[in-house]
C-alpha cells in the first residue's frame, strides 16, 4: 500500500498516514472488515519505523475507523463514521479542457452511428450490419486455447522483454514465405509487423505525409483510413469509383494538378462496395503512379476472403519498381483480438517505418505474435478460412438473394466476389440518411453513406455488412430495407425534387 | 496456395499456373522434395478446374520441374532445373526512396549508438550500462506461464474480438482501485490503458498538441518522449533542472514568453537523472500551470521503484482542478513484453483520448491485459517489486560506490532515491562524447549527453543506467569511466580552453 507522505508538511508522519487511511475508510476503498497490513509490513514498505504506523492506526482506533483484534490484526470498522463528503478533493474551478481542445484533437465520433442506435427499437430485435468483422461466433476459441498452451512452454525472459520494432521474427519469415508464394515479394522488399492493419496505415501516413499534403484514396472510402488522413492533417481527394476501383481519368487528373503525397487503395474486395481490380486497371493506375512519382498503399486487408473466381493479383504482384506498400492482416481473416497485421514495402522505406513504429509504441506483444505464428504453422489459420468463406459465401447469397426480391428498381447494388460488405446505390439525389434512419427505426442498422465521406457528407449510398449474421436475418434485413427505401423514395417524389449532391457512386 | 491468376491476359490459366509454380520451384521457394497440392485441392482453392491444374502439372513434368508418383502426389525435383535468375522481378529503376522522404519522416536513429557500439572492443566483455529497463534475468517467467495458463480457461470470443479502446475493464477497474489508494484519483477522472507508457505519450501529444506548438520539458530529457515530439512536429523546450526538477523560474519565464501547450514532466526518479520532484516543489509547478492554463503530463513511469525514504506524493496527488495528466506503466515495475501501460486524465479529456487511440490502432491485445490483471490479482505484482527494488537497490549502492572510488574530483554525479539511472555531471564545457567514447572503447557503454538534447547536441553529463547490470561489473565500469574521464580531462586541459557549450545540467 503506497502512501504518499509529505515530508515539506507540517504534519507529523503518523498522522499524514492516519488521515490518508481514514478518507481511503471513508471512501470504502478500504471495505468494512478489510484488514489494514501489520504495523511492521507497512512501515517497511512506505520507509517509516513501525511505532509511526502503530500511532498511525490507534490514532484510526481511537476515532472509531479501525479496531484491533489481538494477535489477529488492524481491521476497517465503520462505527466511527460520520457522513463523509463523498470525493477526496474540494475541487476548484475545473481546467476547461472544451475550450483548450477546441480547434486541436479533431472529434472522430460518429455522430450519425450514435443516432442510429438510439433510433433502433429499444425491445425487440436489432440485425447489426454496420461492421465488416468476423463473426465473433465463429472464432476458433479452442484452437487458440489448445495452441497458446503450447506456445507458453516456449515462453522465456526474452518474450517479456521489449521486442524488434520489426516484429517477431519468426512470423516475418512466415509472412515472407507466404508473399514469396503468392508472387508478391520483391527482393529489396522487407516485413514489419504491426498492431492490424489500422496502426499500418497511421505509421505509414505519419511517416510520408505532412500536414497539408495531399492523400488520393476512393469514394466512398474506408473509415478509419480517413480518420488516420484527418489526424495526420492530410488533404483528402476521394475520387470516383467504377465497378472496379479508381476511375484512371479522374486519378490522371488529379495527379496532374495535385501534388499527391499518396494513393491509398484497397484494391481486392474493397470496403464498402466490395469491388475488385482487375489486372488491366491495376497496370494502368501502377503506370500513372510511377509516371508522377507517388507512392501507392495497397490495403489487402480483405484479399483473402474470397467467395468465387480465381485469385486476382495484387498491385505488390506487378510493383516493380517498388512503388507498392503493402498491408496485410490477421484480423479479418482469423480474429483481430491479437492485433497482428504487417507491412511489405520497400526496404529503405521500411527501415523507416520501423523508426516510426518504435518512436509510436515500442513494439508489439511477441506473446501474441508466437500464438498467430504457432497457428499458422499447424495449418489452423488456412482451415479456419476455409471454414468461414464458406460461411461468408452463404451470407452474401443470401443477402444478394433478399435484395433482388425486396429493393425497389432504382436502386442497384454491388455483387462483391469476397469480403464483407457491399454497397446499395441510391438514386441521385436520394442521400442514404432518410433511409438508414427509417430501416433503424424497424431494427436494421446499415452504414449511411457519409461514414464513407472525409467531410461527412451524405452519398447516394450505404453499406451493408454481411459477415456477421446469419442467412435469415439478412434476408429479413434486406425485406425491411426494402421497405424502408419505398417509404423514402416516396416520400421525395411527393416534394420538391432535391438539389443535386455529391456525385453518385 | 493462393496463385494469382490475370483473366486479362492472353496467357492461358494452366499456363500462367505452371509458369507461377516453375518460379517457386527456380527460387527454391517450393524446397526440392516438396509435394504439391493434390490437383483437386489446388483446383478448388484457386476456382479453376482440375484438369487445368493437371494440365499445369503435366507442363511442369515435362519441362522436369516436378515428378508424378501414382498414388503418392506430385513432387518437386529440380533436375529440369538451368541455372535461372535469382529474382522474380526485372527491376525497372526502382523508385527512389531517399529522396521522396527527405524533409519528412525525421530521422530518429541515434547515429552516435550505433557509434558507441562499434567502439567497443569486438571481443571481450562488454557492460551495456545503455538502457533503464528491467533486468531480463529477473522476470518472473514461471509465474507468467502459470497465470497465463490459467487465463487461457477464460479465454472467449469476446477476447479473440476488437477490444474497447478503455481497455480490458477489470483491469481499469484494479487501476482505478490503485490510484485512489495512493490517494491519485479524482472523481472526475479515467483511466485509459494503452500499448505501455510510450503510446501513452504518443496519443496525448498527437492530441494536445499541434505542428508548431510548445512543449516544455526537462534538460537533459526522456528521449522517447523527444521523439514523440519530433513526430509531432512540436516546438521543444527544454529547461534547465535543480536536484528536484525543473526550475520554477525558468518555467515562470517561458511561461510567459511562449504559448505554451504542454508541460512533460517525469517528476519522480527522473530518466535520465534520477531527480525527484518535493511537495513543494510540486505546488510551485502546479500552481505556475494554473495560472498560464497549461496541462501537465506527468510521466511515472519509475514511480514505484522506490529505493529508500517515504513515498513521495505524485503531481496528480495536489491535481484540484484537473490539469494533471498521469501515465503510468508495468513495464519498468514488472516487464515491458506485455505492451500495457495507463493514463489517469480528466474524463473530457480522457474521452478524446480514447477515439484518438481507436484511430491509430484499435485497441490493445486483450490477452495481454488478461494476464496482466491477474498477476495482478494474485499479488505476483506485489512480490515481484518487493524482489526487484532489493536487487536495483543493491545495484545503485554498488554503483554510487564506485564512482565514489574512481571518478575524479571535478565530475559530480547524482544519488537517486530510485529508478533505474542516475547522471554523471561534467566540467562545465567538457561535453560527454570524448569521454563516453573512450569508455567504450574500454568495453563500458554509456548513453551520451546528445542523446537527452532535442536537437542533438551534446551536454556536459551521461547517462548511466543500473538496472541490468551486476554489482561487480558496476563497480568495474565506474573504475574504466574514473579512467576514461581523467584521461579526456588531462587532454582537454593541454588544449585550448573548449568554447562554452549548452548550460550544464
Amino acid at each position: 500500500m503506497l502512501i504518499p507522505i509529505d515530508r515539506q508538511a507540517g504534519t507529523p508522519l503518523h498522522r499524514q498516514i492516519h488521515e490518508h487511511l481514514a478518507q481511503l475508510i471513508r471512501r470504502e476503498i478500504l471495505a468494512d472488515g478489510e484488514r489494514l497490513p501489520a504495523a511492521r509490513q507497512l512501515a517497511s514498505e512506505i520507509g517509516v519505523t513501525r511505532s509511526t504506523v502503530s500511532q498511525a492506526y490507534d490514532g484510526l482506533q481511537a476515532e472509531g475507523l479501525v479496531r484491533t483484534a489481538v494477535g489477529a490484526g488492524t481491521f476497517v470498522t465503520r462505527t466511527g463514521l460520520a457522513p463523509a463528503p463523498p470525493h477526496r478533493i474540494a475541487r476548484r474551478a475545473a481546467f476547461d479542457w472544451e475550450r483548450f481542445l477546441a480547434d486541436h484533437a479533431p472529434t472522430t465520433e460518429d455522430a450519425s452511428l450514435g443516432e442510429l442506435f438510439a433510433a433502433a427499437p429499444p425491445e425487440g430485435p436489432v440485425i447489426n450490419l454496420l461492421r465488416p468483422i468476423p463473426d465473433p461466433a465463429l472464432a476458433p476459441v479452442a484452437e487458440v486455447r489448445r495452441t497458446a498452451r503450447a506456445v507458453l512452454q516456449l515462453l522465456d525472459a526474452d518474450a517479456l522483454d521489449y521486442g524488434s520494432p520489426w516484429g517477431y521474427e519468426p512470423l516475418r519469415e512466415v509472412l515472407g514465405r507466404q508473399l514469396a508464394t503468392e508472387g508478391m515479394d520483391r527482393t529489396d522488399d522487407a516485413t514489419l509487423l504491426v498492431n492490424g492493419s489500422q496502426q499500418g496505415i497511421d505509421i505509414i501516413v505519419r511517416t510520408l505525409v505532412a500536414p497539408g499534403e495531399v492523400i488520393v484514396t476512393e469514394r466512398p472510402a474506408y473509415k478509419g483510413a480517413l480518420r488516420v488522413f484527418q489526424a495526420a492533417r492530410a488533404q483528402v481527394r476521394c475520387l470516383p469509383m467504377d465497378e472496379e476501383s479508381l476511375e484512371t481519368a479522374a486519378l490522371e487528373r488529379t495527379l496532374r494538378q495535385d501534388n499527391v503525397r499518396l494513393i491509398y487503395v484497397t484494391p481486392t474486395f474493397h470496403n464498402p462496395t466490395g469491388a475488385t481490380m482487375g489486372p488491366t486497371r491495376a497496370r494502368a493506375i501502377l503506370e500513372l503512379a510511377r509516371r508522377h512519382g507517388v507512392p501507392i498503399l495497397e490495403d489487402g486487408c480483405f484479399r483473402n476472403l474470397r467467395y468465387e473466381g480465381t485469385p486476382v493479383p495484387a498491385l505488390k504482384n506487378f510493383d516493380d519498381e517498388g512503388l507498392v506498400i503493402h498491408l496485410g492482416t490477421f484480423s479479418k481473416t482469423l480474429f483481430p483480438g491479437l492485433r497482428v497485421g504487417w507491412i511489405a514495402a520497400p526496404q529503405q522505406l521500411a527501415q523507416r517505418l520501423s523508426l516510426a513504429r518504435h518512436d509510436m509504441d515500442l513494439g508489439s506483444v511477441t506473446l501474441a505474435q508466437m500464438v498467430i505464428c504457432r497457428l499458422h504453422e499447424q495449418g489452423e489459420i488456412a482451415r479456419h478460412l476455409e471454414r468461414v468463406r464458406a460461411v461468408y459465401r452463404a451470407r452474401r447469397d443470401a443477402l444478394l438473394d433478399g435484395l433482388e426480391r425486396h429493393l425497389p428498381e432504382p436502386v442497384q447494388w454491388t455483387r462483391p466476389a469476397g469480403g464483407m460488405s457491399l454497397w446499395v446505390r441510391l438514386p441521385e439525389g436520394l442521400g442514404s440518411l432518410g433511409a438508414v434512419r427509417r430501416a433503424a427505426g424497424r431494427g436494421v442498422l446499415v452504414a449511411p453513406g457519409s461514414i464513407f465521406d472525409p467531410a461527412g457528407h451524405d452519398l447516394d449510398g450505404f453499406r451493408i455488412a454481411f459477415s456477421t449474421a446469419e442467412a435469415p436475418d439478412l434476408v429479413r434485413a434486406a425485406a425491411i430495407l426494402g421497405k424502408a427505401l419505398r417509404e423514402e423514395i416516396d416520400n421525395r417524389q411527393s416534394h420538391v425534387a432535391a438539389a443535386p449532391r455529391l456525385p453518385v457512386v
